[in-house]
């Protein structure tokens, strides 16, 4: 590994231990969680932005690996509309690194008043988050100095995994890979991939998108938002499905595909369909993850973990964040302070007024 | 109004007729639909494509208007995935012009054996979404022989909004404006609308994005779409929120933001606020809809409906497809038959293999 250049490498390679204290610190919390989703048939995420791409990886985790039904709230619905509903089946688990983010912490507060349960994903243990939630489950990521998420990133979807084996059919079938976690991210931090080429075909791309489907879909999202953040390089980031039904009609070969997959699992046959159809339009494609099979169809390949499916996106997204990193470097961008962007966004820039 | 050129020109036209015929058939259904509904808290949409931007409507309209909760389901949990969930308190909505749609078909069969019960928007009356479902909303567009959907997601706006009605506090809270709207869509159609400037100024983009807010959201996607696969113009569809957590960052005077909003209701001021943030970071606006406070900030505004924000996006799409259906023309392309579309979209293209 080299050595580390900016903050944001800095922190990108502090994640392993980062992983390992949040998962020492998390995994006692599961029978506190078990407890409090008991009588709940249905799992409500809240967040934004960064956390926002979180919560789209725990609500497939958790549809796929609990019994209860996962959902995305839309904050509007309480900040604009000032919609009451009854939640007296729903468990309400709100994600924000800062523990700070207004629309989350009032979106929160409304929940509880709709006799919801609270759990709060946060960074920071003292939050007005964490403190108003019947469980706070807060991640050990340590202080997070470039403004682009990483470490506190992967230590939300590490405490997301740690939530959904605690709602699981039993508690612990997810622990022994968890703990495989920390060293997993290790060895891809101290993978020779190409970044090189990987950040050529970038920057020779006219158009950039990023595409993953179920698991990996927040991945593909966050790849895109960080790449946009950071890089100041528009990046859509799209499901599969969502690809399929538009976009595919603009393909050129002036587009660079990123597409997103584990290693193994049901998704892997459809996202080599989709690399080969975009080949066959021109597009370059830069394949992070999906195994050996996925890196014969890509331009370039980045590999990704060795993790069951419902673990893969704790690592998917480390090659991408090296790759942003670097490519922000290439552009002579300093990824440490991106532009227009500070650590906690504000979706509304006045309180907003009900009507 | 100039004669229609081309099919979809005429297909748009035909709105007015397509919504009242809709409107007469659905309107006797809303007692039915209610009796189905009566012990359900949950209302859950799937649909894919076009389809899913009326989703997104009827997302936002449910949760507002009715005490259910309502969501977006993810078709790939039950074809690739294959969760079982218990679904007895749940009113599954799918949505699909043709009613044909594979996975929304087999995720509606999967709903029902689950114990949800299940309500069919299509327009299609012998369909297997329509035959299968306890309750088929089928509505009256006629046949639609241009590729890009326009009276048939109208009128499942239609039939999502009279779910709504039906599912509100009292049957009938909508019926007045309801009745309003194959008006308002006439008075649309027939506004000399500034096509000419709003596709120069598509044309002399380099990048466009469609955003909304709330209610509107799901238009600001449905734009977004038709732009893409009709005009081969590659837009991306945003929500207000995600807006202003990334793509903030890259807004530079090559882009053209198409800001949606209902005339009046909670999400204008916010609005209001981007389009003044984004004429500051030199991008031009076009506004659709807004009313005179948006249109003062817009480079070029298309007038929206005089409906209430909660039909709002009945009318609000009608200037958006006259300015896809002028645009496609103004780039040389057939807007009837776009490039690598057909009118049913498969998501998969071999059946999914389950693992």
């Amino acid at each position: 590994m080299t050595m580390p250049r900016t903050l944001m490498a800095s922190e990108i390679s502090e994640q392993p231990d980062a992983l390992s204290r949040t998962l020492e610190r998390l995994l006692p919390l599961r029978v506190a969680a078990r407890d409090l989703a008991a009588d709940r048939r249905h799992v409500l995420f809240l967040a934004r932005g960064t956390s926002d791409n979180a919560a789209v990886y725990g609500r497939y985790l958790v549809d796929i690996h609990t019994a209860q039904r996962a959902a995305l709230g839309a904050p509007s619905l309480v900040t604009h509309y000032q919609v009451s509903k009854e939640l007296s089946d729903t468990l309400v688990v709100s994600l924000s690194q800062s523990g700070a983010t207004e629309e989350i912490v009032a979106a929160q507060r409304w929940a509880a008043r709709c006799g919801a349960r609270t759990v709060a994903i946060t960074n920071v243990a003292g939050s007005p988050l964490a403190q108003e939630a019947d469980l706070a489950m807060t991640t050990a990521a340590g202080d997070e100095l470039a403004v682009p998420a990483t470490k506190s990133y992967t230590a939300q979807l590490l405490a997301v995994a740690v939530l959904a084996d605690a709602l699981g059919s039993e508690i612990g079938e997810l622990e022994v890979q968890l703990r495989r976690v920390p060293r997993v991210v290790r060895e891809l931090l101290d993978d020779k991939a190409d970044l090189a080429t990987a950040v050529e075909l970038l920057a020779s791309s006219g158009t950039v998108l990023a595409a993953g489907r179920g698991l990996a879909y927040g991945t593909a999202l966050e790849v895109a938002l960080k790449l946009e953040e950071t890089c100041l390089q528009p990046v859509r980031g799209l499901s599969y499905a969502d690809l399929r039904h538009g976009p595919i009609a603009v393909i050129d070969p002036d587009v660079c595909a990123i597409l997103v997959a584990a290693d193994r699992g049901p998704m892997l046959e459809g996202m080599l369909d989709l690399a080969s159809e975009l080949s066959g339009l021109g597009a370059r494609v830069l394949a992070i993850g999906g195994g050996p099979r996925l890196a014969r169809l890509a331009d370039v390949h980045l590999p990704g973990p060795d993790l069951e499916e419902r673990l893969a996106p704790l690592g998917l997204i480390v090659p991408g964040q090296r790759l942003v990193e670097s490519f922000a470097r290439h552009r002579g961008l300093d990824p440490d302070r991106p532009r227009s962007l500070s650590k906690i966004t504000r979706t509304d820039r006045r309180t907003a007024g009900p009507r």
